[in-house]
């Protein structure tokens, strides 16, 4: 049987993955609740907002006033997302509230990459290379390597292990050519692509080449494979995973019809909590934040924990 | 990594785990609409209704109805559900399209026995005895084993590992008695205290004194971990699933208060689908199903795929 890592680090993206989705009825206020409600859990680190066109993510107009109202907690890390220079020139004004990541990203899905950014992969990688040095010329920290569409793409089709090798290698030289060291390497099941078998392939072909690289994976639980993807995640070592609080999220533009939720970071905890993972993060609390996220955005969330319970509640009634 | 298997069995229970769970509104027609859809996607088996007190269970007041309504088809077994000797009797009635598949069926939690049914665990085995005895002497086959809340008990909590062995042993013991070669040995997550570490704890130790035995799960995904747990089962090599269409279900008696679903056939057949192994079911008519179902209670049920899709029509149209 694998060794399941003792500890596992979970970025929270619920605010950022999760309101940029739903219509831009919901205020400041109650996205500034659900921040600091999530501060309060043990969670310590969490994407709040995104700096996208307001045009293209109304939800996300107001993401400057959010940043400037949530009350930090000095021991979580709190980050932002953009797309483009325009997106990380607005996130710089932050920086007392916000830590900036610099990251080397790439679209494994050419298609989905010309139909996002108009860009080939060869594209992907001189426009990743500009980011790269912007980022060094203005002192911010690339820690991060990130694949997105890492297992299939619903304009590609699949994504064989070789191609994402294949880019990992690319991101590797990219990053040692600047001297850069990542700290972590991302996967991302952009469109729920993945299955356990299809991650163990995957992370193995990659743990291979690069046994001590620290390995993230960020996935959607749109076919409901979300949890049993992050188990043959845990399986393989992983250590970090994105999650969104009741499994809010959604990408707006991966051209999904039905529910396209994230992996939902109370059900993620629970996991982990049973099987002895630390995860720093109260589960009774996050059931309460999910409960509170589902009341924001007026609608049932697909999280299964915050309905069925925290087993150790039902552990010291039978007791 | 570890091999999965070529063939998975899949015995659907929608029909029975489901609607014995909804308000007793829904009429014999529709019951009978869905049994007849799904008869038409490939399963094999299928448990069509619970044969009941219907003043503890009121939606299965109609169960000789729903039998005598529905149309078979040769190439599936439909079987029912009795937990007593007046329930035996009313199946008997309907052997022409039922078939009658007798078990030594244990509940491992004695607190939820005695709840339940009023017996503790040596009561639990002298009562299984007398149904053993009472197959035999009406020439009902019997297949399997089935030990109920194997992995933990809402009333008495963990389920160790030792607890359920020693159960296995039992049940094993009493077969040998009378001469009954178990078929099957199937482990029933009652109240959805599985986590997939802990499927493979079981099941592994199960595998290590019985390594010829063929094992079945029988999982709910009240806490979100249904899948992830199948998967742990067929890492571990366990080739047969009882699983809902939709994620309907739930046990009406085990105290829940949330989604009590079991886990979702159409989801458990895309991930067997997607990672190479046989199901024999078609994906897209098991999700115009768990469509119907839906329809038929009134309100959304879990599945994922239902609104996700199926991946193999999304690749057909990008290759």
């Amino acid at each position: 049987m694998s060794d399941l890592p003792k500890y596992v680090q979970i970025n929270e993206e619920g605010p950022r993955e999760g309101f940029q989705i739903e219509p831009p009825t919901i205020t400041t206020d109650r996205k500034v609740e659900l921040i600091d409600a999530l501060s309060h859990t043990g969670i310590n680190h969490m994407q709040v907002v995104s700096f996208v066109n307001p045009r293209r993510v109304p939800s996300m107009a107001d993401a400057d006033e959010v940043v400037k109202r949530f009350t930090p907690k000095p021991e979580v890390t709190y980050t932002g997302l953009w797309l483009n220079e325009k997106g990380l020139e607005r996130a710089k004004i932050h920086q007392d509230k916000l830590t900036l990541e610099g990251k080397i990203s790439i679209y494994a899905s050419e298609k989905f990459s010309m139909r996002n950014n108009n860009r080939t992969t060869a594209q992907e990688f001189e426009y990743a290379r500009r980011v790269l040095e912007n980022y060094l010329e203005h002192g911010i920290p690339v820690d991060r390597g990130s694949v997105a569409s890492a297992f299939g793409c619903n304009y590609q089709g699949d994504m064989p292990v070789e191609t994402i090798t294949d880019i990992v290698r690319r991101i590797f030289e990219l990053a040692d050519e600047y001297g850069v060291k990542l700290k972590e390497l991302s996967f991302a099941d952009t469109m729920a692509w993945a299955t356990p078998a299809h991650i163990k392939r995957l992370i193995g072909a990659v743990r291979e080449k690069y046994p001590e690289q620290r390995l993230s994976l960020h996935l959607h639980d749109t076919r409901g494979m979300g949890i049993a993807n992050a188990y043959a995640g845990l399986e393989m070592g992983v250590d970090m995973f994105d999650s969104c609080v009741a499994g809010l999220g959604g990408c707006p533009f991966a051209g999904h019809k039905g529910a396209a939720g994230n992996v939902c970071t109370e059900d993620l905890v629970f996991m982990c909590q049973e099987m002895g993972i630390e995860t720093g993060i109260d589960l009774d609390k996050l059931i309460d934040c999910a409960r509170l996220a589902e009341d924001i955005v007026g609608h049932p969330l697909p999280g299964s924990v915050k309905l069925g319970g925290n087993l150790d509640k039902l552990r010291a009634s039978v007791h």
